[in-house]
């Protein structure tokens, strides 16, 4: 089958290989018919010496092809909906829908490690599929379920972490497809404001258009704005979406006293320099992010079943899965007009 | 000056009285502007033995006519906004704005009881100011500000106390002022569906628009009702304000397994008959809620400034003061098109 | 197989029955080792006709003699405690080790229906067994493991629901062994003072050598005593134990304005009188508690392996199953000296 | 009147300064009775440059000798205890006993800066005083009292931020004043295992009477102790009680995934070469600690009224306040068997 392969730094080739195999009795084969690129994908199409050959992606949707004899909550026909992140499946944290948390150090995403081959293919293999997969739910819209199975998860979590009161000022730093999630997960939890700082005014437009205050990081850092709209006590909260350290340093310095900062943006640095000092005086809680998919779908899937999340829109981009290089290339430009890409595996 | 004040059942008057004095030096005197009847002061109005010559009403706005030397956060001439609920003052449940669990047991709604006169009169006492009272704040409008002193808090607490998870099905049973309140509040923590259960027409279309799925309980039950509409689950969560056993009885039957009733409206019954064995079978929670006014305030101010809530037309009648007598007669009525009285003192 | 079967009212035998057999794929069969009296046993024998010919006995420990093929977590050969509470096995609470709040509606305990048989007995047929069956982890005894099915897991859970804060005052009514469980459990939760209210010497002589204070309900009425004891603001958190209407009112009673009563103590009656004017003025929180047993085992099973919970005594009787009539009324009488019994299948 | 003040690095002397004057009329004078050295008055005795000419201090008991006309709570001669830090004393958070979020951002410890003298003196001038100063309570004895004004509530917060789950194991990393007080802060939540992490083998032998695991960080490095000691998962919470950056990022080291590092340290860096990777990978919870001493009365007291807490031995040197320079140098030294230094005012 055909399957998207790191080959080097930004060289991203759709390529022959095999085809899956069942993984475990437990475990199905799904026939991709949906798959998204992420953000943390670009990480490993940055960097690539860490990640040669490996088959990337992780935001999948499909058909059961083929099922374990020990599958039970879905069969062969089934529309799924796939976790992007699992775990060893068995543990207590794992069968809650936490792999981000697994006992059995199991937790990894599909498609960023050699084995476990990723979701930008023909096809996929899924291991504990009653826990890792979902079928599809009734009222949910296929662009909503790709949505499902990493960014709107991640964007929920970095909402939940973030610990927002009735009443609150919410700033978020960053408005990719997570950032954009974050902000509308954000407005679950009853803020009487929500900031959102970008430098690219169609983002910024379309956070407005989602009922935030935009804040242009042109004009000067968003800490100083968020401050100035704020009387100087800064934010309850801080959502930071983007993951350089530039901005984290950004989000510390625009918190209010007692507040806290849910870091949602990847940042693999092991040697930010982190203003403790400031952290101290202000009693900080800072968090970071990984996110438990499975076990946000009984909170999140309701929530797009009835509409009270306005996913539209996301995927600016639909394009074959023969023109992955190209779509990577577009995605990472962050030009205006991109959001998010959709591939189709039959294209 | 002229006040509202209880003669027998169903008998309000306004009658001339002594003014008020001010109530040690940290409390204020505050020259009534506007100030509703409230649903609570029908239990009064119906059973008036025990309030036969109290003075009735707990939310008012005004401006502050006099003020003891020891007052700091309000001074004459400031238009402040009166919690209805007060409590010793000095407490520590007091000072945080939690005069409903006062340690020294004095916690009382004023016009209530004799020493603790009402505000449906020309001015009105406040005691411990800095706590009890609240410079009414940049951007709330008057008939705000007037919701801010009881049923908006009310409302919310019930809501706050029904421990509603993002993605949850709420119910809300009775659509009256209170009602009304909770069920805005509600949709602040991220409920993906939001029933709201009543007998009247205009009640349930203004249910409607606020975004809830109305349920006519004039047809079936309530509970019944709510079962269907959740595949025979019930809800998550469920908030009473009615205080009838019946609806109380309603509410616990059709709350899901593991979910929680919170009880505002008020039922003094000391004998209502409990079905412990399904509460039990269904580990549930039930609360009941007497608002700790001021300590709401943090959070519900900047979601009144930011226009989170919808608050517009909560005040179908406008009356004098003189009027009082009728007002409540048509307050009681629960006659279409009616959900809640203003008094201006001046009329 | 021997078993036992209720036959009447107060009339228990071991019988002859079928052996268990296989229960799905996901299912084994455990052969009995220890199993124990459980208060909720009492109420099927006590009032038979709905369970005449049911097996009894949900406190069981074994051997796993037989194991289906899905099974992932123990195999043959293996000790394993059993969850007395169990559900559908497959949907998420289930899964998250939440059976009482089963979303396929099959939360039941062993030995309570006729299709779900005890394990008063020589063997039982355990579902599901990755979810409902532990192996007996090390530094476990086997008298903890007993405890660690039902009564651990409920105390713990009472506790819990009870809202227990550092620094409260707690009240514990009624010390038959579910209350002893709970006692242990409030202390985890840092409270400064737990009052223990019963009627039997020994009992009360136990719950001080834990480190709370008795309360003898023989002189006075237990509520009346703890109000006495905390200068009449009662207490914090209440943890009724009994079951009975009498010691559901009395916790209503003694708790404090604000506080919190989690009804452990099995109550089915549908019209208890309750006083729901006194819950209303005091912003009460009551709770009814039906153990997720495996959703208790991450906490309890670390707490029981460190020594921080004093189970040894619990057990002040240990007979053969042959006796299994003597010990039911002997466990039926609390009679003094009694706390709870264990059965040896083999005698 | 005599008072220690701060004349260089390392330089601390008792010196004749003005009598404190009445803070408004809401403050009261203290007569101080006691006062302890805090390890956070060594960070101004190292540093002396931004401290010179400050009086230092900030944990004192005493007896009011003046008291404002506003104030209502304490009266003159009553014995009380002082927060040690403080804040307006007005907006909503100071009333209800958080200063160090104080919304009027005064925010400040006594003994810090200027225009807020420290206690280490014959006496003190307290602003609010029903806020700030508590009436020693019936059964708290005068050395728990200290311990009341700072480093109990310091720890407790330490502890209670660290998010210890029942059953969980804990570390807390110094055994100073600071740390003794979060471990057993740290066992009012239920933890299965509490190893405390220190170099001075006095401390880890106090912390093993108070039934921790000592681990001797002399050998190999805590986190690596810390994860052998776990079966390589790491602790679900940590307290780091020290401040400096190793010590820091040893406790990053050794928390398990999910888990919450607590900061009590002070830590003033504003360069920390943060292992954000790490804490992404792990999803972990960073906090810092400043303390809101006041909110945390209403739990600590009754737990050391009811001798829940064993204080005793936490002064392990009671010397003359006229001894301050040899007293400081002694804490300093964290030789073996000093603790922490009780001063008297009298001496």
């Amino acid at each position: 089958m055909r399957a998207t392969v790191l080959e080097g730094p930004r060289d991203v080739r759709v390529e022959d290989v095999p085809d899956p195999v069942l993984p475990g009795p437990e475990g199905v084969i799904v026939r991709v018919e949906r798959t998204a690129i992420c953000g943390s994908d670009l990480h490993l199409y940055h960097d690539a010496p860490t990640g040669v050959g490996i088959r990337l992606g992780h935001e999948v949707i499909g058909t059961v092809a083929e099922a374990g004899p020990h599958v039970r909550s879905v069969g062969v026909g089934d529309r799924v909906l796939v976790s992007g992140v699992v775990g060893c499946g068995v543990c207590v944290p794992c069968r809650a829908g936490q792999p981000n948390v697994c006992l059995a150090d199991k937790s990894a995403a599909f498609g960023t490690m050699p084995d476990l081959p990723g979701g930008q293919a023909e096809a996929m293999a899924v291991p504990f599929a009653d826990v890792f997969a979902l079928p599809i739910p009734e009222g949910v819209a296929d662009d909503e379920a790709v949505l499902l199975t990493d960014i709107l998860p991640t964007g929920y979590l970095g909402a939940l972490r973030a610990s927002i009161r009735p009443g609150a000022t919410v700033v978020v730093v960053g408005l990719g497809p997570v950032g954009v999630m974050a902000l509308q997960c954000a407005a679950l939890f009853g803020p009487a404001r929500i900031l959102a700082v970008d430098m690219v005014p169609e983002r910024l437009a379309r956070a407005e258009a989602l009922g935030a205050e935009p804040i242009d990081a042109r004009s000067a850092p968003g800490s100083v704005q968020v401050l100035e709209a704020t009387g100087g006590r800064g934010a309850d909260s801080v959502i930071e979406a983007v993951g350089a350290d530039a901005t984290v340093l950004d989000a510390l310095a625009c918190v209010a006293t007692g507040g806290t900062v849910s870091i949602v943006g990847v940042n693999l640095s092991m040697e930010l320099p982190f203003p403790m000092g400031l952290v101290f005086l202000k009693s900080l809680t800072v968090r970071t992010v990984f996110a438990p998919v499975p076990g946000t779908w009984p909170a999140l899937v309701p929530l797009v079943q009835s509409g009270r999340l306005d996913l539209a829109g996301t995927f600016t981009h639909r394009m074959g899965l023969s023109q992955a290089a190209e779509a990577y290339e577009l995605f990472d430009s962050r030009a205006d007009g991109v959001l998010k890409v959709l591939l189709d595996p039959k294209l």
